[in-house]
């Protein structure tokens, strides 16, 4: 059926509501969400061989196999999941969703609020990390999930892994953080902030108000995305996809339409981002991502991850400079410093942050040998 | 008057109008050209004690001194220019013009067309760093200038600097170049197309026809500037200067509003710019930044600067990523190349591409150095 004959092969969106309201970190009471998530492989009996794998910003639930036959595009992570695979289906049961708060199935500001027939936008409440995985925490527990064999995530799925294991500690025998850190740098921020400030500055936006308009704040995303593109590659990366190449032309316009390349890549991505993703989800999540701080909550990270008995792995990028791999040697040391079983592999990559979803065989090799033997990842 | 006794005191900013039209380097000529220009000292007999120096991407002519005897905010380059300053205002008869196609003074696209009796807008032709300093060097011939006993300008205006070497080679004495490059990396123009992208998808830009509407594009405006200030400042610079730490408040805001100090300092600046700066004029200045390339143009910076004789002075911050140190060691070796008389000093700072406009004790006195001493900078 597929060329990859360690597909998943085809899979399906599934939905999960949680009916009872989850009480936020903000305080306020949500509820119903319905989480869309996909699973592959099989729990076994006594439900701790489960995986539950967490995308990255503007991800969704679909990380492995095929929607149908005819599907070319895998799911995001189909290279590592799959019989056989690092995240070998014939062993795990791995599990995805997709986050609160996306535009991918699981509730968000785009969804309905039964309350009123309309979609939240902005009365959608403000949620953080911890919020993400006690959504996450439901369906686990409706799977019937009592352990987790491992959590693993990148980028602001590495965040989320790393909170699972700080709210959940008992539950997780082992943890994988991906290009990820435990707190943004001012920098990370500043960009967050901008792209924020490119929507909500599009008239289009409305105040969040433009699901039922013709205009949708399309311009305003579309530069946030843009910028967001700039941060997960890094200068090399740009050197050598290209350097101060010119678009489709020999010489300068002398106007202001697209002169380089690089131009030409950035405002492509920009447009085919805002066919797929909700600018009231790029406002929440992204705020998500900047509240994150369990240095700041628990006083430590040592304090955060001390109630773990999970092993970890820990992987970063050497040319990463939006979770740069100082980042990630900081939670190693402070996993370190409490004696857990951690590994740590920096990655040489020229591809920047983007390198966590482009180095995949190096990637493979590792959460192989670090899922399946006690011993540790061969970071070698 | 003035606590610094070594100010050059009030200047006043005049004006020069090139009558003739210039044939720009996209082949279009253009004219009238007036020209926003201050000077500081006396020209010398010979004509050959005058020193250009060059704004960068938003500054003006105001480069020293006091508008007014209640001005307390002197010029950009202040600290540097006056009587016993590194620009010494008793020997030198210093030049700052604004920039063509800039908004204070020097003709761009909120100039009134003569012909149309309303702002070119974007019927202004682009225009290169080329062009910027033919400009230029039409004002030193009016005023007489004979050679220049140097030419200095930081980022932007260390572009032009350059340009000014290889176009008039045979007037050039000396040469400062502070913080820049013979080209941007594709990463800068990436942030200069994201920014330019921001003020062409605001609808009040209304296709750069905006001076006479109530609305301006200030929104996209203000957001590329946010975004220029990522840049201009690095890593270690918004540790320093804002960490992770709050504004004006204790505990997270659970909404859109600013949470962090860094998302304020972005904000403030972005809203400070638009009171000063015209969003054409943006587009058009980051343009010729994107454009300027003498490596492609000459075929290497070697052939570019053959025919100099000058020497030069190269700074760098070893901070700066958007103008990074790699680049000024591109010029230097092929300025050694040559067997040019060539000093180069990367300053360490934890400032960032602001530092050119931070670290003015270290400059200052490298500078003075430089220009006083003919075996070159005191770079130690």
């Amino acid at each position: 059926m597929f060329e990859d004959k360690n597909s998943v092969g085809i899979v399906s969106l599934k939905y999960y509501e949680i009916k009872e309201k989850i009480k936020f970190e903000s305080g306020v009471e949500f509820g119903p969400i319905t989480v869309a998530y996909e699973t592959y492989g099989k729990l076994n009996e006594n439900g701790d061989n489960a995986i539950l794998v967490i995308h990255a910003l503007t991800g969704d639930a679909h990380a492995a196999g095929y929607r149908s036959e005819n599907d070319k595009k895998p799911g995001w992570w189909d290279t590592l999941i799959g019989p056989d695979k690092a995240f070998d289906t014939n062993k795990y049961f791995v599990i995805c969703t997709n986050i609160l708060g996306g535009c991918s199935g699981t509730t968000g500001p785009s969804s309905i609020n039964p309350e009123t027939g309309k979609p939240y936008g902005i009365t959608f409440p403000v949620f953080t990390i911890e919020d993400t995985v006690a959504v996450q925490k439901k369906l686990l527990d409706y799977l019937c999930v009592k352990s987790l064999y491992s959590v693993a995530g990148g980028s602001m799925g590495g965040m989320q892994a790393i909170q699972f294991v700080i709210s959940y500690p008992e539950m997780v025998k082992s943890a994988i953080f991906i290009a990820t850190t435990s707190r943004l740098s001012p920098q990370a921020i500043a960009f967050n902030a901008v792209g924020r400030n490119s929507i909500i500055s599009d008239p289009s936006w409305n105040n969040g108000d433009y699901y039922d308009k013709d205009k949708k704040p399309d311009r305003g995303l579309s530069n946030a995305r843009m910028i967001g593109h700039i941060t997960y590659l890094c200068e090399e990366a740009m050197y050598n996809k290209f350097g101060r190449r010119l678009q489709d032309k020999n010489h300068y316009d002398f106007n202001f339409d697209v002169d380089f390349q690089v131009e030409s890549y950035l405002q492509h991505q920009g447009q085919i981002f805002v066919d797929r993703f909700d600018a009231n989800s790029y406002l929440y999540i992204t705020k998500a991502v900047d509240y994150f701080d369990p240095v700041d909550k628990y006083g430590s990270l040592t304090n955060a991850f001390n109630a773990s008995n999970a092993k970890f792995l820990v992987i970063s990028f050497d040319s990463d400079w939006l979770f740069p791999s100082y980042q990630s040697k900081e939670i190693v040391s402070s996993l370190m410093h409490l004696g857990k079983d951690v590994s740590y592999c920096e990655i040489k990559s020229p591809c920047g942050h983007d390198a966590f979803l482009l180095e995949y065989d190096v990637q493979s090799k590792i959460i192989k040998s670090f899922l399946s033997d006690s011993k540790g990842a061969d970071c070698e």
